[in-house]
């Protein structure tokens, strides 16, 4: 079963500072993570006339835990989780779990 | 661009009524729906001794923005919404937007 690493980061007080870290900096790191089999950064649009829950959610595919495990561990890894002081501080929310392909 | 529906699910009051009702019938409904290209059902683990944030984490991926609404415009569609009630009564946060694929 493939492993999922799913960051919900919360609204920032400059969305276009936040994006462009996320753009240019922080998405750059974490594409580089060894094992990485897919990696989609979403932003929600507002629904209903209220803004979404997240600024953006970010969706990342690792064959099984073990190769998530491996890829934090490397220089990669360390690097894509220190450069989260640099923009998320509004808070992210991880989840880390095995993943069904349904379809 | 992609489109993206995650689904985010509160911990429900019995884990393993929510799982079987998820797993038989809502997913069934949901790999229905026309022009799904992607549906993955992820369940996070707890993480440093404390319970994840949501108890399943639903990523559905559509070619577009036009392709998500057709869908759910459908009868497949009206169907995987209506579902909802027989299941995610303890809540779930939904976010929808378009989606870069990185990697």
């Amino acid at each position: 079963m493939a492993f999922q690493l799913i960051a919900l980061y919360a609204h920032p007080e400059s969305a276009t500072a936040f994006d462009k870290h996320y753009d240019e900096t922080h998405a750059v790191l974490v594409a580089r993570l060894p094992g990485l089999r897919a990696f989609t950064a979403m932003r929600p649009a507002p629904a209903g006339g209220e803004r979404a829950a997240y600024h953006l959610a970010a969706v990342l595919t690792f064959d099984d835990e073990k190769a998530f495990a491996a890829a934090m561990a490397t220089e990669e890894g360390k690097a894509a989780v220190a450069d989260l002081a640099n923009f998320a501080g509004a808070g992210v929310t991880m989840l880390t779990g095995p993943a069904d392909t349904v379809r």
